[in-house]
């Protein structure tokens, strides 16, 4: 019926509405590609932003607690999930920079991933453990899956990861295992267990290809390898000496897995309690070299050429960054945006780089090539930035 | 003025807009992030196809010639810049579905690329040869590269690609050569000089993270190698038994380079002339085994997650398509989708794969683990798919 009115539109009308729409809140023609959100995390807020014209779009309030919130993307890009820390999973629509879908799923969560097909959206749960699985358009849930093991004993979860196949990868904490979920058909999760892979796994990556599950422990030393396109192997473990010597309690903030450095030789990463990046070979997870930095490392992520490597530290050193040149293994530049470093995310091309300055407000936009700084946009304390060429990458 | 007015809107006004405004043609309010284009080529036309719901939104005409057209993004993914065989640079916005700007930028082209930064798209030329570099955001003209050898002959240019730090890369066919062209003044191109590279370079591929630029030698056996973080050490020749042994004329249709498939270890390509798959080793470019197939390969081309090799044929086996299983090395699948199998473009993180079938005048749409076929849609003699998660990708 409005279509046929429409055929018979006349020109005027329909220019005059073309013209006024883009003005609408609540209606933004605009490609995606471009786009991301920024944590708020005292707030419980995001900031929507574009990486062209570097600006910010729209804020988006109500999302709860967002410590240490993670976001992935739908497969059009134009939906942001938020895990939140409160058990919250939220919908942002970033097209019209509205909150519009959001669910308590739990007490108390940590992250979170979203299926090959991004149908399906899993968060990991400390409070009460598991992972449970939601429509990705509705919110709705799936599926719920306890984390219990053979004792009867109920686990937190950490270091979900989504892999090809419709598969989630996750680590219980309390009880030393690892699981992989098949969720091609959604309501029956099929499980596939492992056991007594090292102790108090807190964390994990995944490759981008989806391949390598790497779990961190944090009870003993080294991590635990699952290679998932032979999962009759078991897991194995690497870098058996990594974190040896470290007393747990002085290391100021435990490294971020997913902060890990992956180029096709190497895997970069954050030494234990030491102001050292190491590098590995991924063949043989063997340590090739240790960089010196400035301070013990957060996050170590790869330009996406994998040509430079950027660091950022944990306090009292988090107002620095520094930049290692993968050839030379050297670090060619140190930047100072100010306290509290607290997240880095490239443009997906690599040109730019985006960083959160928690204290000072604001997030810096800086070139690559140049470490000239583009530009500084306002943000009321920013942790991760989120750009949402995300939706097209396995793990992220 | 039309801000203020809508202040003070009435809802019940807001509401009905908003209701009608998605069936609009002109406005479109939706992510881009899981659409795409696919060249008809007979027609001079495209189709605008989204892959959640797996269905043509919309047909776009007037883009001339479209043999062996292919695609880049903008960086908002909205935007695709078509390079036809006629010359013709054309910018398509898939959320209106319009033809919204098109040069005629030479006599007869082959293909093109888009700078890191997405500001710029550069044209590679047969006719009257060089690179033309357009703005992406008006097409106007912004660079002219002639393509003149020392002793002053013009040459075709092929195998155009784009790196990081806003360079492209190009082989001039009638001169052996290969340049880099440094755009980051656009109207001042700095130009590096390969001569002597191989006789008759006719196509080229590089790296995904923009470092290894390949050429192929229609002149001689093997190929062209420049590592563009090393230019100093110039260009090697690789693969040199490569071709030996091949007439020409008894080649089918020249591979595509850009067809190649490239894992993290291993490159994987079509043999010339033969009814093999090549795969060779990353590091010391060595040949490591030879898969039989079905036909000369034309694409070979590896899902997203580096698990599979999808190949496809020069006629007269050109309407079937193979999969190589990466860990065994072997054929583990063979399809007929019928007629003149011309493309195949996965969906980003790989679990669906999109195939041109043109002499049936239809895309069909597989499932890339079950090998289910999902979907057949209508397209008029379809050729290239190209989907915008190319907006994100180094050298695509």
């Amino acid at each position: 019926m409005i279509r046929a009115l429409l055929e018979v539109r006349s020109r005027a009308w329909l220019t005059w509405l073309l013209m006024i729409v883009p003005l609408l809140p609540g209606c933004a023609t605009r490609g995606v590609g471009d786009m991301g959100v920024i944590i708020e995390r005292a707030t419980g807020s995001v900031e929507v932003v574009e990486t062209t014209g570097m600006s910010v779009l729209a804020r988006v309030e109500g999302l709860g607690d967002l410590s240490h919130a993670s976001v992935v993307y739908g497969r059009d890009g134009r939906h942001a999930f938020v895990f939140g820390r409160d058990g919250g999973l939220s919908k942002v629509d970033l097209l019209t920079g509205q909150l519009v879908g959001r669910v308590m799923q739990a007490g108390n969560s940590i992250g979170g991933a979203i299926s090959q097909d991004g149908r399906l959206v899993a968060v990991a749960n400390y409070q009460p453990g598991g992972v449970r699985v939601f429509d990705a358009e509705t919110l709705a849930q799936v599926a719920d899956i306890p984390a219990t093991d053979a004792s009867g004993r109920n686990s937190k979860v950490v270091g979900l990861e989504d892999s090809t196949g419709q598969k989630f990868v996750f680590s219980l904490f309390d009880s030393d295992e690892i699981w992989v979920a098949d969720l091609n058909e959604p309501s029956k999760p099929r499980l596939t267990k492992f056991t007594g892979i090292g102790s108090k796994p807190y964390d994990a990556l995944i490759s981008m290809d989806g391949r390598y599950y790497i779990a961190g422990l944090f009870g003993e030393d080294g991590f635990a390898l699952l290679d998932l396109w032979h999962l009759d192997g078991g897991v194995k473990r690497i870098l058996p000496d990594y974190g040896r010597g470290e007393k747990r309690s002085a290391v100021h903030k435990m490294p971020h897995l997913e902060g890990w450095g992956l180029t096709e030789e190497f895997a970069f990463l954050p030494a234990m309690g030491r102001h050292e990046v190491l590098i590995v070979d991924r063949v043989n997870w063997r340590e090739v070299k240790r960089v010196p930095v400035a301070g013990q490392p957060v996050f170590v992520m790869v330009r996406p050429d994998g040509r430079q490597v950027w660091v950022n530290f944990a306090h009292p050193h988090n107002g620095k960054v520094q930049v290692i040149d993968v050839p030379s293994r050297k670090v060619v530049k140190t930047i100072e945006p100010g306290p509290a470093v607290m997240h880095m995310e490239f443009t997906p091309r690599g040109e730019h780089v985006w960083l959160s300055v928690r204290d000072k407000d604001q997030v810096d936009v800086y070139h690559t090539d140049t470490f000239e700084k583009l530009k500084s946009l306002p943000a009321t304390k920013p942790s991760g930035i989120f750009f949402t060429f995300r939706a097209h990458r396995i793990g992220l």
